[in-house]
């Protein structure tokens, strides 16, 4: 018997990539797909306009779209909301018994709502007890990171755990999807590059640091952690890249840095839930590497892809990261988190 | 009666550039295009493949293409040879008597030759007497920085003169012209970035430093200056952005740093030149700005373009600058240092 | 003393190209820009986000912006409006007295309204008198065809006029600036070719039918003339090509066919107006040409650039076509209409 | 016990494709891998500078790369060489008893070699003995047709079995990895289009008349068939778009046309063969279809993908036609073509 899952905001790029990855899930069953006013009381198939390579099986093109505000015959819901209705809608389905996992922007900095990386902060999940008490919430509302936080945290965790990370230097080439549908006028982006994506570089500095801080013990938590952002789009359908530089608390060669990328896992827990990759931050040496091209799709797009590594004039280290942003980014780190949560019997 | 000039190089991209920059010029007059063995003897309109806009003059159009080490009817030569080629050929012009103007990497380090932004270092030709008495030449070689360098030095002069810059940190976004012709395959970046233009960051690094320290009085050349870049190429035309962070000697304001800016000018006998764009440095006030598509073009191709100023975490500001690759980044650049070359009576 | 003349949907991608051509116009000068609800009141400067390379002079970055439904201080008015706009508000301004040049395609097909391209239909205005009579008006309203028609237009005209065209195949690959601004979304035509652009196919049928059956004397006029058109879209930013295959009534060489194009030209009141290039019909003999990237600007964007003739196998000739879609296509195809109305002294 | 085969060209855009069908093929096992001079004796992972999305075996990685020219441990070879090269090389591997499956057009026009679609022309394999008998050789030469015309035979020839095609014009949108690697210099194509691929439209309208004729029973092999084509380069990557117009012996309705093409299937033998996709030309209903980024995986890139029908004003019906150049349209077709060898029992 699988659980049960709606998903919000199913018709838009995310929520097509959650419809992607959900249809076929080993835990779960799509039960509801929810959309604005416009789209609901109609077929999905009509509505979506699906624009994934992969087909949207006739089941779910058949379902008759419900409005995001109805109740659902759901346990869990995953949200591809935007902000501003998140903000509203969420804490609904969290308050009526379900299980939210959002990829909206809206509840992730709140001090009992997880900012999840199951590879990387899965105690943050113990905080939902305080946000059951908190909020007088029979359900939960559990988050993932902006897509850019993800592969920069992800990177970073490696290393912050074996040496430290104390300053962070990050510009960011993002994608188009990330902008969602219509999203970025083809006037604007071909052959172009736009600088400052609104409010995206502060979500990657503050949020990278409630992940990594988060995770670290009590010892490690003295270590600052400072980030800078910088943000980019340039004309590159999906696979965010980023330049990153950054300076260590203890001092370590190149060798042990590739060394603590090859060597992160999750928790035993975490490596054995079904969308996990089997190596979360992936090196490669070949030279020019990573490229949304070429590697965009490592680990069936949950991989964080790292290359380029070389010593900084000014830093320690810099190198490029890069990682599938609907994905990784979005879609795949809700499902990831989900499958967290049944892992540990707090959703079934 | 103009100068008659050469073009070394003159088929590639920025050889096309060369041609189109002096097709009209009011100082010098094209009277020798010169390529490799399988373009010389042969009419320039039929092997240069002319990819510009503008249109081809008829005169240089049915011009007898003569090979790079032939000896030229010229003054002066601008060089948009390969480094390789750079290093043999130059020289030989120099010796000969002419004077080279280089945009090829060759020799930008030497000690004895000016890697000049006339703007910014326009003493730098002070060096070429003792150029001529180390190399027993009665001409001269004058090279342009590469084309990320430019860009670079001329945003941080201004800061560098009134706060002094201490560290700074770019990531490039570089249009494919810069690597000629054909250069880029579409295959390796349709929709694609391509990490790490092989040798392009140390380039930048060394450069920038030996242009803004030449350009420091003795007191400011105390200040450390030191440089990290991480280059990527992404599927734009023409125009490279720069993503830049960097920390002062004195703090400043951002108002202080905009009308750095804002009032920078080359000194008087620089502005006055005929491709001397009326602002060297064009800040824009408009949110995310400045853009290839955009921008490029501005000062007729021969301004730097800045824009999105803000507080840096990290270090002191942040902020994003776009050039013209091919005109301010290349070829104009030459243009401009054989204009000051002839102000200053060293040319005639 | 220039005509007063306004332009009605200033903001949008033809609404800026036409105020762009009449900035510095010898005959006209821009004294009202109108939009929508939206941006009236406003600074055209800041509703436009203006998003050509040529600058925006200060004069009208500062003009307050008018509702298009307002009276406005002009004798002419330029519109750029959407059809269903158009409709209502084209009629509007005819009525009131004022000389309409539109871009819409809202009145192209009916009888009394003429569809004009100076160099080949000029005496499509005649009509202009019963359009008066008609409909009651003191203005008058004159229109110049689809993007896509007028190049395909002006590339049959002269060999219509010679030969006689009988039948002809089209099909576009149009860009992205057509659709407008923000138009097509670039998830959608990043690496990809949409095929059927909504009713355009249609248009491109009917209306160069009516143009150059309109521009036929008597005789040639029972030459049978059918088109069939199909369009598709692709990652160009500006540039239509069209590849024709067509038939002709008396049969025709090569060089016949090129010397038709290349000895093509409007009548000498026509040939005189300001907006007209040398060559309307330009016949590039270069292989692989003409393409958007290097030929589009020819004439100023005024030229329709023909090339790659070669036999059919099917009909008798075939070719490609290019034209710049919003200057020949669009905002450029009206200020030369307007121009011949100047110069038959029907507008002062 | 597989198969033992080999790839002649592998390092190349098709090259890879070949390699990738075949890495996991139930009846073949790649033994060898053979390239130029320059590749020889290094580890094909090493040279091929892989470019697709899904990994290249360890085993294929680590396979020392063979001359082209050198003997082989393999009953077939599968050909992605260049026209010249094959021209002189697969001979070389027909004589000495290899079963030659190629991709290139050398031999494709000749009597007595088939240029074979296994859904189309599956009789024309029935031509082997003659070719053994007039070249003496032991082993046998087959070929696949140019990518564009596989598209378009196979979508006319569930027309012309059923309706008979007199006449038929197609215009292509070609994607740059139809050119191979490097192949198209980014600076050509980027937001442009280039007209008249070299030799293109020649092939086209022979091999489309060759395998149609071929395919036709005595009856109909007297209606004549006479194409066009034109040929353009698009920004696109992967997949080739045709605007196609066709007129009918037999006239037919839309509903009788999407008939043909829906019930269209190989014979018995061929639809069971492992790379048959299930329905060889898939109609799409949808508007604005197909598109290459949403549809060229049809059937895993092995199905000729057709929408848009509409009656044409000129002949009787036009439409697209979209295929996968490098699976459906090289080496997918190939290797499709090998399995009906074996199939057949003429390799084994």
């Amino acid at each position: 018997m699988k659980i049960p899952v709606g998903v919000l905001g199913a018709t838009g790029t995310v929520g097509q990539r959650f419809v992607e990855r959900l249809a076929d899930h080993p835990w779960f069953e799509i039960t509801a797909l929810a959309a604005s006013e416009r789209s609901a009381t109609r077929p999905y198939g009509e509505v979506a306009r699906w624009r994934l390579l992969s087909p949207l099986p006739e089941r779910l093109a058949a379902m008759e779209v419900a409005h995001v505000s109805d109740e659902l015959p759901c346990r869990a819901v995953f949200s591809a909301l935007d902000a501003t209705t998140a903000r509203e809608i969420e804490p609904l389905f969290a308050r009526r018994g379900a299980f939210v996992f959002s990829n909206a922007s809206a509840h992730r900095m709140d001090d009992d709502v997880p900012l999840l990386i199951p590879e990387v902060n899965p105690d943050s999940l113990d905080v939902l007890e305080r946000q059951r008490a908190n909020r007088g919430w029979t359900g939960s509302l559990v988050t993932n990171a902006n897509c850019s936080t993800i592969f920069l945290a992800m990177a970073l965790a490696p290393l912050d755990r074996a040496f430290g990370v104390e300053r962070a230097f990050v510009t960011t080439l993002q994608a188009v999807s990330g902008a969602g549908y219509p999203g970025v006028p083809s006037l604007d982006i071909l052959g172009n590059v736009i600088p400052d994506i609104p409010e995206e570089a502060g979500k990657i500095e503050r949020e990278v640091a409630k992940i990594l801080v988060g995770a670290r013990d009590a010892a490690a938590s003295r270590t600052p952690l400072v980030l800078s952002a910088m943000t980019y789009r340039v004309p590159v359908e999906e696979g965010h890249t980023e330049s990153v530089s950054l300076e260590l608390a203890k001092k370590a060669g190149g060798d042990d840095v590739e060394a603590a990328w090859h060597e992160f896992r999750g928790r035993d827990d975490v490596a054995a839930l079904p969308s996990a990759p089997p190596h979360p931050v992936l090196y490669l040496r070949e030279p020019q590497r990573p490229q949304p091209r070429r590697d965009v799709l490592a680990g069936d797009g949950m991989c964080t892809v790292v290359g380029g590594l070389r010593p900084c004039p000014l830093l320690d280290w810099k190198f490029t990261v890069l990682g599938h942003n609907t994905i990784r980014g979005a879609a795949g780190a809700s499902v990831l988190n989900a499958e967290l949560a049944v892992s540990k019997g707090l959703l079934s």
